[in-house]
Order: structure tokens, then sequence, then C-alpha cells
């Protein structure tokens, strides 16, 4: 089954931040390469809060994996749900089919994730694929024409009130997003209620918003995201979600619109890996990104707990999945020539977080910085880092047109909630088979 | 129930072209207006198959009706599902609410329709709205998807063929631009199919493709889909459609993916009117456009059948539709003043129809033409008829982008498939109680 030629075949799991750098790393190089993802399109997550405020369209920040390598010939992309790892066989198993490799990467990513309340994802969704982004969008701009038609005041208040759990970077982007579309993009298009009235509240079991960032430049994020309306709670548990609101604490708070970004698990694949994982199901990894026991497999992004360089595990961020791929690469090239692998080491750059128009914080290692400058670096760096030259065009122009009109172009509302689990069972995918 | 103040109460069912142009007539006159829809946006239907064909992004031909009719105050825009008019109440009934009228413009137009074999949606989906050119959309990337692992040469052919069903516009629009999306866009993007093997495959029972226009221009036509390399077959009857394929007289046609653009019938609406309906469930309309014995409900668009001009049905194009509502609306302001209602008399300008790059038909009356000056009047007249100003600028941006590029801007698989009928029942829509 294992094929002992000398170009090696790499399997990667997953076309995001991670599983395409490694792609593009391995493009040029003599390895037969692999990739296998769920969809077709590798998802520029960092800007998947607009879809999901009706300011992108998914198109713009989507683009078909395969298109984006096509430049290698030894590179095969195909459509398939992982279901599970056969680590002692060397085998992917797709549905109906496997894959044999030589060298694994797994980077099947994250998922949100309930910490037990599963059943609140039901008025809770999360914000992970395009098919969440589009589902809150539906949600959000619903939320206005059920105000428009509300029967009294309490069911008016309860429409227009959107609360966000969770004040990390999602969370604060989701809150200010809705924040100005509800106070300036929709503000004149309805005759009955005045969505200048939505309230918007964020509310966070710890004490600050984004937490992973300087007290300094939290307080400024907080500071910000009051002066666009948003309600921030910190340091209040979610008690309970359902179809009435959120219970923080001993108040319910009356919501039609919930929006879940607390929580991540990591892809369960790593549970067939029969090797250490955490809390939150993250695979606890070597210095080089390789399992214990298993040289040939590597686990990257965020789906790996990496501890070695700091004590404490690297963020689940783009930066962090974009240099592991393309380390586990390197890697699977020295070892294919029998040379030792090299550890990890993560060049942060820095982190910065967008709270709305002029308004961001931005933490660049040599400086920091709040408010417009912060907000022109963020614009700038995702620029730079979106795929493909014409959605780094479009998506330009959408944002010089939003900012002048204040306009969001995809209001749209359309498509019925399938709850994650289910949408998993039902995509229509396909496998490899192996002979 | 009834309202008898001099400001006549107007109830618009719709806000396709009909309703909307119906609701801008009314938008300064001394009327109180009641728009209904569905859905939150206006959908520009000419350009639906360009999302079908991932060439454009659903935000790119749909803006939000209330935001279109902002400037008028005394215009409200309600989402509502309607399931019956009670004509003798003067009541639209919408899910658990009603709303009562004074004047009614039913412009609900048209789905596609099976003549009686429903169950060939699933395999055979049509095209008219969102959520069907987004089905399409996932279901013709994917077939290339699937070839690419296919296992052998036949499952590989069947991946690679798509049938169309209906060389009407929309039938000709969709085989030219799966054509051009197989053997341009796609041709370098996979490994081991080559797209530009796809077979495209147009049939229709009548004899020639777009009956509507000159023997002339549909000649034109066929040899411009045959330059672009679909096979067109006419004079064929559709026999069956399942799993497998197409049933064409005794011949079988493999084919995984099957487009729908045979057969309209009208919304099922007209049925609650108790007038007479012609074969496909259009409403005969007196030639003012009221209903028979009820001079204040008017039905327009492809709802309507009106033969009064010409004794031939006008067709369900997008002019009829929008020349229908402005006058709809005009009899009822004649009529609320004690005026006389005028009869309708349609004024065509002519009609196009585009078949790819460089490549479409146009009969202007006083001239007929076909190719390149074809194809750029259409573009050019579809520009001007798009709402909004922000829409028409990046729809133009991306034209001009593909055109040479070659690229298509929307190329995602997501979502699953739900026949229409399943949609309607499930659709959050919310009405208006009158008390």
């Amino acid at each position: 089954m294992v094929q002992l030629n000398k170009t090696p075949r790499v399997v990667i799991i997953g076309g995001g931040f991670g599983g395409l750098y490694a792609a593009k790393e391995l493009g040029d190089k003599p390895a037969e390469v692999i990739l296998l993802d769920r969809t077709n399109h590798h998802l520029f997550q960092p800007l998947l809060y607009q879809v999901a405020s009706a300011g992108l369209s998914p198109g713009d920040i989507a683009q078909p994996i395969r298109h984006i390598l096509k430049h290698s010939n030894h590179l095969e992309v195909v459509m398939a749900q992982v279901d599970e790892i056969d680590v002692a066989k060397k085998l992917v198993i797709a549905r109906d089919r496997s894959v044999s490799y030589d060298y694994l990467i797994i980077a099947a990513g994250a998922r949100h994730s309930y910490f037990g309340h599963e059943e609140w994802e039901r008025f809770a969704p999360g914000l992970k694929n395009l098919e969440d982004a589009l589902e809150l969008r539906r949600r959000i701009l619903e939320a206005f024409e059920v105000a428009e038609i509300a029967e009294n005041a309490d069911e008016r208040r309860k429409a227009l009130t959107f609360v966000v759990v969770g004040a990390g970077p999602t969370g604060v982007e989701m809150a200010g997003a809705i924040a100005e579309l509800a106070h300036r993009s929709l503000a004149d298009d309805f005759h009955k209620v005045n969505p200048r009235d939505a309230k918007i509240i964020l509310v966070d079991a710890a004490d600050r918003v984004l937490p992973s960032f300087d007290q300094k430049l939290s307080d400024s994020a907080r500071r910000q995201l009051e002066q666009l309306q948003v309600e921030v709670r910190t340091g209040v548990m979610v008690k309970q979600v359902g179809p009435e609101g959120v219970r923080v604490g001993d108040e319910l708070i009356s919501a039609r619109t919930i929006i879940w970004a607390a929580g991540n698990a990591a892809s369960p694949l790593g549970k067939s890996l029969g090797v250490e994982l955490d809390r939150v199901g993250r695979v606890k990894v070597n210095e080089d990104l390789t399992i214990p026991g298993h040289p040939e497999v590597f686990v990257i992004g965020d789906m790996a707990l990496f501890t070695h360089q700091t004590g404490h595990p690297l963020p689940g961020v783009c930066p962090v999945a974009m240099q592991m791929g393309r380390h586990a690469a390197r890697n699977i090239m020295a070892a294919a020539q029998g040379k030792p692998m090299a550890p990890f080491r993560y060049r942060d750059k820095g982190q910065m977080a967008t709270i709305g128009r002029n308004r961001a914080i931005a933490d660049l290692k040599l400086v920091e910085f709040g408010g417009f400058l912060a907000w022109l670096s963020w614009l700038f760096i995702h620029l730079i880092f979106l795929i493909g030259f014409r959605n780094r065009v479009f998506v330009f122009f959408q944002w010089m047109w939003a900012y002048f009109s204040y306009a969001r172009g995809a209001r749209l509302i359309y498509g019925v909630f399938k709850p994650q689990a289910e949408r998993k069972k039902e995509t229509a995918t396909a496998g490899r088979k192996e002979e």
C-alpha cells in the first residue's frame, strides 16, 4: 500500500491557511501532493465577519483551491469529507474511499463549540465558514424586518436586540459591524422602526475585551466599541441561551439575534490519531510539528497544541497556521532526503483587531496604537494577504464604496438554517479510491 | 374593514419588475401603499443565469426592496409569504395575518413547472430565484470535481455531460454560459479531466431555438451556440428525467447535471381569485388589467394572460411587467379620482437574447442583428436597467474583468438542495395583522 519510491506522497487535509501554505511550499518540490478539502474553496476567514454583516459577498473572500494551486502539476486537489485517519496503515479514510500517504499534514482547523451545550447552536450560531456567515447575515437582516412589523414595543425591542457572546476578535468585529449596519447603513430604510434604536450587547466571562492584547489596547478597543454604542459587559457568565434570549447571571436579556463567538473546538479528526489531546481537542505536537510516535504525521494550525516556544499554546490565528504549514512542508522535504527535521519557531509580527470604520487596535511589537491609523494598517494588511488579485481589487472597491456611502452591498435574505452537524452529513463530497 | 377615506390603500403582492414599477409610480401619489414580498430583495432576473454560472455574486443582481423605495414615506415594504386572497372581503392573507386593501395589484410572477412531473425537479432544477441559481452553480461546479475523481470513463463522461432542457432565452443563456465555463474558465484547473471535453446538450421539443424570434435570428443563435460547441437538438421530446440522465425519444443521454428551462407556471395565488385561468395558471385579465367582476384587483406581469392587443398572450418578459406595473398604478389613481381607466397597450421595443462572449441576437423592430454588436447592445441595456448605481458599477467591472481574463468570480460550492415546495414552507416570513 505504501509507496516506497523516491518521490514521497504527501497528503494534506484542509485547504485553510495551514494546508494551503503547506501545499504552496511543496508545489515546486519533488513530491506528489494530494490536498483534500470538504469544500472547493479556500476561505479568507479574517474577512468572514464582513460577509455575515452584509458588506462583502462570499465570492469576494473565497477562491477555488484548485485555481490557486493550478500552476503545480504534481499537486492534486480533491473535494472530500475526511472521516478518519488510520495512522498504523497510513491511510486517510474519506467517505467510501481512502488515500494512502507517506507523509500526512492535518490542517482541518476548528469549529465553534458550546462546551457541552450544543443545543444552543440553533439559537446562537457561530461563524466559521460561508454557510455560517450567510446564516448570520440572514438572521441579522431579518431582525429588522421583524421589528418593522412587530405588534408591540416588547416584541420590537427583542427584535432589535443583538447579543454577541465572546469578546475575542470575531466577537468584537461582529458587534462593531452590527452597530454600524444598524446605526448607519439601515438607518433610513424603515418606516416604523428606527434601526438606530438597535441595541448591541457584547458579553464575555473575561474581565476585558480582546484579552490577547495589552491592557492598554484592550481599554482602547472597549472605548472604541462604546463610541459605536455597543454595550460591553465583561466578567459575566452566560448561563442559558434559548428562543427568549440570553441569560447572564440573574438577568434575562430578551434578544432575537444571538451570535456565538465564545468557544472553539479542534476538528474531531484529532481523536483518530490516538495521541494526547487537550480540553478543546487540540493535538499536542512535538517541537517539529509531528505527533508522538509518528514522525510522518504533522498537525498544524488551529488543530495543533504547540507549547514548546513560550510554555503557552500558540494562538489559533492565520499567521501561526501559515508559518506552521510552510514549516511542516520543509520538514517533510528534509526527512525525505534523510536530513533531520527542524524545530518550529513562530515569528510573531504582532496582532491587530478591527472594530469598525476608522476604528481598530494594532500591536506591531515595536509599536502599539489604536484608532484610524490602526484601522488603515488593518485594511492594508488584509488586502495584501487576501488571495487572488481579482478579489483584492473587488474588495478594495467595495470598501471604498462603503466608506463613502455607508451602504452595504449584500443585504440579502434567503436560505434555511442547518446546524453544523446536519450540514456535515449532507454536503456532497467524494473520496478517492486507492488500489 | 375597508377604509373609505380619500387616500386609497393599495396593496402590491410581489417586488419583481411588475410590483416594483407599480410601487415607484405610486410612490409620489396620494396613496397608502404596502408592498409584500416573500424575500427582502428585488432580483434582476435577466442576469440570474450569470449567478448560476459563477460569473456574478447574488449581491450584484439583487437589492433590498425597501432600500430602492426608501424615498417614499407613504410606502411600506413588508416581508411576507402571501397564501391567499379573499376578493370578497378585500383581504390579502399572509401566514397568520392579513392586510386589507382598496386596490390590489398581484404581481407574484411564475415558477418553473414540470407539467405534472414534479418529481423531476430533484434531478433537473430550474432557475427562478437566488436559491435556484446557487443550487445550479453548486451542481455545475461539483460536476467537474466528480469528474476529476471518477473511476472509469463512463462515470467521467456522465459527470461532464450537461443537458439543458428548453431552448428559450434562459436555456440558451445557460447552455452558452456552461460551455464558456467549461471550455475557457475551468479549462486549465484540473489534472485528470480536461473540462474542454465537457458536452453541453440543449434540447427542445420545438423545431428551433428561441422561437419568439424570427427564423433568421433563430438560425443565427443556433450557429452561435454551435460555435461554442453546444450540441443543439430541436424537435425532440423529453420523456423521462432521473438520476441516470435524460431520456429523449428512444435515447438515454447519460448526464449528471440537468437544467430545467422548459416550463413556467403562474403563481398559485391566481387560483384564489375565482376567475378564469389558462393551462399554466395565468389569470385572464380585462383590457385595463383588472380581473372580471373586480375593478379593484389588477393582475400583471408573468401572472397575467393579456390577449387584447394581438390576439396572442403577451410574453412573460421584464418590459411587459414593467409597463403593466406602471399602467395598473395609473389606472388606480384614475379610478380613485373617479376617472375612467385606460386600456393597456404594450409598447414593444424589441427583444434580445445573449448566447455568450461576443455572441447574442437582437431584434430592435427597426433592425435585426446578431453577433458582437448584438452582444454589446445586450450588455449596455442590461446595465442601464440594473437597479442601483453601485450594482451597475460592480457588474460592469466584473464583466470587464471576466472579458479579459476569462475568469469567473464566484466559483463556490456550498449549501444543500431543497425543492421549491419545501423551501416555500420553511422560508421565515411574517405577515401584518389588520384590526
